[in-house]
């Protein structure tokens, strides 16, 4: 089966367990902390030597790492994956963007405020994270403002990418209430067929 | 004709000219400069609301960012993309790689040393940069130990990806004396047909 190496309120690792339910694909996960003891060891650099969760085991000794690269592994001939040329990129233009531009302050300013403290020294980098990361929310509402979804008119892994660190930007003190087109976004992708909770444990039936 | 928005001293803008060269595609380069005159204007947004270059203009009016998702539109159907399912994402993977742990360090401390200068207050940033900036280079010098391209046996857009800014590390001090493999794996990367290099003019073929 497949192992799911992770950090349970990770939003990358979220966007993994989310796509594996939404596939029906059965897996295991196994909680791995952050440092030397976990990711930073030695062991799990054999692992994948870039020392992040989440890494998935695809078959015993067969690793794959960066969540989007590992939503674009299982998606593939998928209706989360668009058919259409230029959609598929657009796809990947977003996915880009979240990983440069969004998720390095969206995301950070949520591990820093809501589990692992600002580190010392680095109060005004918050507040510069926090200010790119409006920037990011800035984007995201004008796209939405146009189109339904990211890559066009369906739901895809651009959605699942972006979703995961905005639904819980407000956890980094994101104040959410002037970004109606991102909230109304958020209701098209929570009532996507079996969609799943960062919260919800791993499903039963993936165990 | 393909109109590519670049800042051509750019290693994501180099990128694109490098394989649309490799490619024999023709296309125009529309010099774009950073800031509230260029990328940062009105006029520039409503091509790409993430306000960067690279950004291409496929047809007029049909626009396309992100330098790796651009890289990918361009290849689909090529050898540059690996016919092998894990291969290629394996090649995503390290295109995330690149954009997340390569970029914001080897990129940027190049950018504030050899161009823009350091930011005021940012002395003790720009060393934690070029610290990240070594991480992300001792995993390459790991990987190229192994295997001569970064998604396998062959030259793919991972390679592109990565080689743009790691070939011109030195110019933000990066010392790459100690990472053997990563200089052969330069010499294979310009001995792939039509390589172009950064400083290159757009070649008159594709002007």
């Amino acid at each position: 089966m497949i192992k799911l190496y992770q950090f349970h309120p990770s939003g990358n690792c979220y966007k993994v367990r989310l796509l594996l339910h939404q596939l029906g694909i059965p897996f295991e996960a196994v909680e791995t902390e952050m440092g030397t003891k976990g990711t930073r060891s030695l062991e799990f650099k054999a692992k994948n030597p870039i020392a992040k969760v989440p890494t998935v085991e695809l078959e015993p000794g067969v690793f794959l790492a960066e969540s989007n690269a590992i939503l674009w592994y299982f998606a593939e001939g998928t209706p989360f994956i668009p058919t259409d040329k230029l959609e598929r990129a657009r796809m990947l233009q977003w996915m880009f963007f979240e990983q440069y531009s969004h998720e390095p302050y969206v995301a950070v300013a949520r591990a820093w405020i809501a589990f692992f403290g600002t580190p010392p020294g680095k109060e005004r980098e918050l507040e510069e994270r926090i200010q790119k990361g409006y920037a990011a929310l800035d984007v995201m509402e004008g796209e939405l403002s146009k189109r339904p979804f990211f890559a066009g008119e369906r739901y895809s892994l651009a959605d699942i990418t972006l979703y995961a660190y905005t639904h819980v930007a407000e956890e980094g003190r994101f104040d959410l209430a002037r970004y109606p087109a991102i909230r109304a976004w958020f209701e098209r992708v929570q009532a996507q067929p079996r969609h799943l909770r960062i919260t919800d444990a791993v499903p039963s039936a993936a165990r």
